[in-house]
């Protein structure tokens, strides 16, 4: 087996697999009476492939009050917001209530925001459906939602009581989204080293391996692991906890354009691919990055991620949403770049000029395609 | 001079009258530059009668940001929220900006929300403008916004980095705001004591006395000093700090009420007086209270408040409403009542009956007013 048997991230928090398990039914028969009404939030795909595995795993309380949202990116806004918390006033929600999240990263952000404001903070407890979630979305303390399509400008530091993490979920999930969780899980390997970056590679050859992984369980619970670790040392992200926004000043910008833009959006983790891959070019650039780790590491996502098209005339209208990233102030572009794999650097300042030259040179953008 | 002469409240937090004045100026000297922008709320109002003041007395940074919203409790919602935050976006606020809220318990309870879930949190200070605002909302970081009338549903437990109050702005209110925040200090001196309840007699015998007040620097300090404490105790309300809740379970009804059917709505305070007098009426019927106390305290209040004409026909509307509100849960009505002046009592449960009786008895409701 690729990956230590991690049995739990957290003795009383987060739970993955067998542990998830146990830890639910407990919860379910011991700690759920302490709640005046229990709300479960989802949407339509979870509601349909996720809550009927649960209802036939554990005894769910009897009187649940189901929530559903639409599904996808364009739905994490404040206008859902805003639908949900009627629901909870007009269905009776009090300060005593219980808000669960089942689903993927929108449902995880926009419901942990959601209980986080209702009456100034309702107890909630998040079930990750996918790999994204899972791995990320779930894990940290921020929630939030968009404004005007920009990520996560609306939110709060707010943390879940507990997280159960099913990998059973990952079968009920559309490759594309298996694909998109697989770029942060990318993120982390090269954040945490070469060893853990070598063992990725052994175990994701091609997508055919992704589909078929057979270790979930410990792959999920070491990635958590990760991100609790760094999270742990700067909840707020003052500092230490940018290195988890490799990828990111592009890869939202990038997740923005294309959900303003195209009819088929970009998910999350492929835009945090090709974001990564962008800001590897300006790691070579900026930083004296080994430049054939960027060509190994590139050839190795553009075996995954398909290639993104943006006209050449577009550049500069991503370049303007990466000024809207919430990372940057004072008119600054702030990435966080790699030095080597497990040596991601904060703060790093860019020109205009070098980001566009970088979106020029990274493989995975297409600027030719026409207008 | 009836009030203990309060320097300040908190060293580095709370400042009142000549001290907010040394304070302020302090802070704009050496506080602000730490600040990537600055971005001051104000309602129509304060922009017209506050900022002009704060422009005479103070040398304020060049290049402030003004955001402005509607004046009053039914702009306190979701919409102003969303519209100052995209404005926020627009202008160019980031992590490290500064939001000055300018105004009275609308503008610092929606500016604060404003503030705190912007990126997830940007700094934020009061200074509050109304009576209401300065011996009240603005202090014990309670921040939130109405959803369809109910008060504060959405908000956040957030404190402002600080507060300056300028006992000024209140020559600036009209008559009506300054009785608004009179109920706020009758509920303080009736939670306090005898001691502070013979002093606020002695310095408010009638309405004159209310607008000519000389003191109100040593009162405002003396009050939210009280607060303080308080709050500092149980600043989640998990507990004790629900006696500032007298007055408020058939207040914010009240409220909610006059906002929705009322062309020209109760205010806050005037809205807690009338719920002070009804929740002594049930102090008297649910747990002992002394009947000439009762007698005592609603002379005192009607000496100021107007009578509230309620269709009788509406009473179990108000009823319902009281069940909306957020101290209430599995359906109980749950009060702060008074067991002697000093002496509140925290969740009291009271009977939808008694509750009828009691608002029938109040003499500061006419239920007799025609259909």
């Amino acid at each position: 087996m690729p990956f230590q048997n991690y049995s739990f991230i957290n003795r009383r928090h987060t739970f993955v697999g067998d542990f998830a398990h146990m830890a639910l039914a407990k919860f379910l028969k011991n700690g759920i009476q302490g709640y005046s009404k229990v709300f479960v939030l989802t949407d339509r795909n979870t509601k349909k492939y996720c809550l009927p595995w649960l209802m036939n795993h554990f005894r769910l309380p009897d009187e649940i009050i189901l929530v559903e949202m639409e599904a996808g990116e364009l739905h994490k806004t404040l206008e859902t917001c805003r639908v949900i918390w009627r629901e909870l006033a007009q269905t009776g929600a009090d300060r005593k209530s219980l808000l669960v999240c089942i689903g993927g990263g929108v449902v995880c952000d926009l419901g942990g925001f959601v209980a986080s404001a209702y009456m100034r903070g309702i107890a909630c407890i998040y079930l990750p459906t996918s790999l994204l979630a899972q791995i990320d979305a779930s894990v940290g303390g921020k929630t939030g939602v968009d404004l005007d399509g920009l990520k996560n400008y609306i939110g709060a530091y707010s943390k879940p009581k507990k997280i159960f993490i099913f990998p059973e979920f990952l079968k009920t999930l559309p490759f594309e989204h298996l694909l998109s969780g697989f770029g942060e899980l990318v993120k982390h390997a090269l954040i945490e080293g070469h060893e853990e970056w070598g063992r990725l590679k052994n175990s994701f050859a091609n997508i055919e391996s992704l589909k078929n992984f057979p270790h979930w369980q410990e792959l999920i619970a070491h990635s958590v692991e990760l991100k609790h670790k760094i999270v742990s040392l700067d909840p707020r992200e003052t500092g230490s906890r940018k290195v988890l926004n490799l990828g990111h000043t592009v890869g939202h910008a990038l997740e923005t354009y294309s959900l303003r833009y195209d009819k088929k959006p970009l998910l999350h983790g492929h835009a945090i691919a090709i974001g990564i891959m962008v800001e590897l070019q300006l790691s070579d650039q900026a930083i004296d990055y080994e430049n054939s780790l960027v060509r190994e590491i590139t050839q190795y996502l553009m075996t995954f991620f398909p290639k993104y098209s943006l006209r050449s005339d577009q550049v500069e209208a991503l370049i303007d949403l990466m000024f809207f990233d919430k990372k940057n102030h004072r008119d600054q572009l702030n990435m966080t770049l790699l030095r080597d794999i497990g040596q991601p650097v904060i703060n790093c300042h860019c020109s205009v000029t070098e980001v566009i030259h970088a979106i020029h040179k990274c493989p995975a953008i297409n600027t030719n395609a026409a207008g």
